[in-house]
């Protein structure tokens, strides 16, 4: 009852692998395209697989909402429910119960003095969510309306959505908490991941008949070591599927805290860093052993006419597009770039059309999936590091 | 330099017939989805052609705003710049340049007094589009600009549009103005007509290495049989491919109308009846003669959730299909009506995702091009009239 995992060639922390899921392998080190509410916004999932997506991440607090659990469950789960046959991850909703709640207004802003206590609070606003060694109570953002997750009704939820791979409950951390704040909330994390394990336990016991979904453990910490390493430490003592390393992480840090995590956790697991996407920031954590990365910016930076260039990003909408009939990126092998020429993208977003979105979405998407694809191969063929400084040497020139 | 179009079979006024344009031939009776800006709003080009739909109809006053004819000309025109490899049409822009100026409010309000003057008027509102005998100044409605439309100019840009299918520029009127005013405008129209075809000849003769483009003469003429009949008997007189069957036409009506202009017009020319597709209409055009009919429809109403069904049209947002886990149609063989249930565009509405336009519109357009088709074949079988009255005794029973 495990997520089989096969480690190919390893470069110092990093490493290639392919996680066998009911649903199909994934060669690491891979990008996963998140798909919130079971779609990659304004993006057929035919597309999505011609573009090189391996899986889909959706989000437990969301569906959680909308349209409910139960909804997806009796569909088949997410898979199904969205017509994707490939491999799915289902994110935990820990981040989203604590950042989405009335108000919240995307930035986190926990008063590193008042935050010593257990409540997430937004200046000038009421309590959004209230975290108590049970659990979280938290707000819709969509209707206001109460409702409570603990580790055991989050492992529930994602056992209704159904996906491959699903996450611990965990807590939300910000770097501006307190470190006394950090370490209770490491501890409360470890708490709650052994909870999510014995549910886990237990519904798969329940579901026999359904495929087997595999439950990664959450490493927070925030920018300590020795907070990172012990929750890795605590983690690798339970029985889970993976790990998924979490919390809001400094982009200079980045490559260091990956680094301090992986060492502490079994090699034979894989390991997904949370919410991650910039060229860069992939190659940082692919070189630090982790295995897999999901990100928005890809599709959310699309709807912005911004579109992934080699050369670094740049915006469709400039005037300099207009009568340029050549594609975002002639050496491009997506079907955006292999169809359509930038004054049609540029015209799409002036005249607000929506097929502006799914066309640079589905570039932007193949260009990240590609780079990670790259980096894989890069590491079985020995060249990782110069393929690292030639990319991001060009991509951050300008 | 014209248009091949060949009849196969004639029942009553009805006929089947296959148009064979530079980028494709045609099968008509048949139904085109309109692209107003080069694009069927939120479906891939692939989609439109798995559907179905055998052309594309687009606007010229839409695209010379934006992103201007001179652009659409450089990218090869209409086809390659949207990536649509099959036969297009573009509308004249004479409707659009008179209703939407800024102001206009989509309900055409002349006053049925004071228009008998040559301007358009609004209530309330300052001059939008004045017309006088040799073309119509009007304001953009996307930024207040003043442009002019003649006769000439529209040619001009529907030769750098460059679609197979053309029409001529005409005055759009409204069911409440006067007949004298009507005929004044039926008048102006046959006179239009007359400098388009000129200037048609000359822009053919100057752009010979293009694709040759079929140019339809509008017949106008409102709710009146003579000046119906009579605008049609002017444009058969002139060096026209094929017509359109324009203006205000009252639904009960539209199969006399239709049928007073068939019988006047030469029958060895396509007949394209503008901006109707709605079932009932759609049975009445075919009947009375009309070859080709376009409509914003299909698409208009997927974007607010209302799909197609044998039975009628039906709002997915209602509560009812939440829990469908069955099609829109069971016997639909559409790709969305094949992968996905009502429970997921319900869903997909719900979180207000943009895929649910993509995945209705789909469903839609396959509908009413999917009966268009069935018509024609019902014409090659001999039992249209028995379709006709099955499925519209279904489809309005509710």
């Amino acid at each position: 009852m495990s997520l089989p995992f096969r480690i190919g060639v390893t470069r110092g922390r990093a490493r290639t692998g392919a996680i066998d899921t009911p649903h199909g392998r994934i060669l690491t080190p891979a990008f996963i395209p998140v798909g919130t509410k079971a779609t990659v916004k304004a993006v057929l999932p035919e597309s999505l697989a011609e573009l090189g997506a391996q899986a889909v991440l959706a989000n437990a607090y969301h569906l959680y909402l909308q349209p409910g659990a139960d909804v997806v469950d009796e569909a088949g789960g997410l898979g199904p429910f969205m017509n994707w046959p490939g491999p799915t991850f289902t994110d935990s909703g820990g981040f989203q119960v604590m950042s989405l709640g009335v108000g919240f207004k995307k930035v986190l802003s926990m008063d590193a003095d008042t935050a010593r206590s257990d409540e997430v609070i937004a200046p000038g606003k009421a309590r959004l969510a209230a975290v108590d060694e049970d659990g979280v109570t938290f707000t819709s953002h969509l209707d206001g309306s109460k409702h409570r997750f603990t580790p055991e009704i989050s492992m529930q939820v994602q056992h209704r959505l159904g996906a491959d791979i699903i996450f611990a409950f965990d807590e939300l951390t910000t770097l501006v908490n307190t470190r006394r704040y950090q370490q209770e909330s490491v501890e409360r994390t470890q708490r709650w991941a052994e909870r999510c394990v014995t549910e886990h336990r237990r519904l798969t016991d329940e579901r026999r008949h359904r495929p087997y979904q595999g439950l990664f453990g959450v490493v927070q910490g925030a920018q300590y070591e020795d907070l990172r390493r012990r929750a890795a430490r605590g983690l690798a003592g339970l029985d889970l599927d993976g790990f998924g390393i979490g919390g809001a992480i400094d982009k200079q840090q980045l490559g260091a805290i990956v680094g301090w995590v992986t060492d502490e956790l079994p090699a034979e697991r894989p390991r997904h860093l949370l919410g991650i996407g910039e060229p860069d920031d992939l190659f940082a954590g692919v070189a630090a052993g982790a295995d897999t990365f999901d990100c928005v910016a890809a599709s959310r930076v699309a709807r912005n006419a911004s579109a992934y260039h080699p050369t670094g990003r740049f915006n469709l909408v400039t005037a300099a597009n207009r009568r340029d009939f050549g594609p975002i990126d002639p050496d491009c092998t997506c079907y955006t770039c292999t169809h359509y020429s930038r004054a049609y993208l540029h015209h799409l977003f002036k005249a607000k059309e929506m097929l502006a979105s799914t066309l640079v979405t589905i570039h932007n998407e193949h260009f990240i999936v590609g780079l990670v694809d790259r980096m894989r191969q890069c590491l079985v063929d020995g060249d990782f590091d110069d393929f690292r400084s030639d990319f991001l040497g060009r991509y951050y020139s300008a």
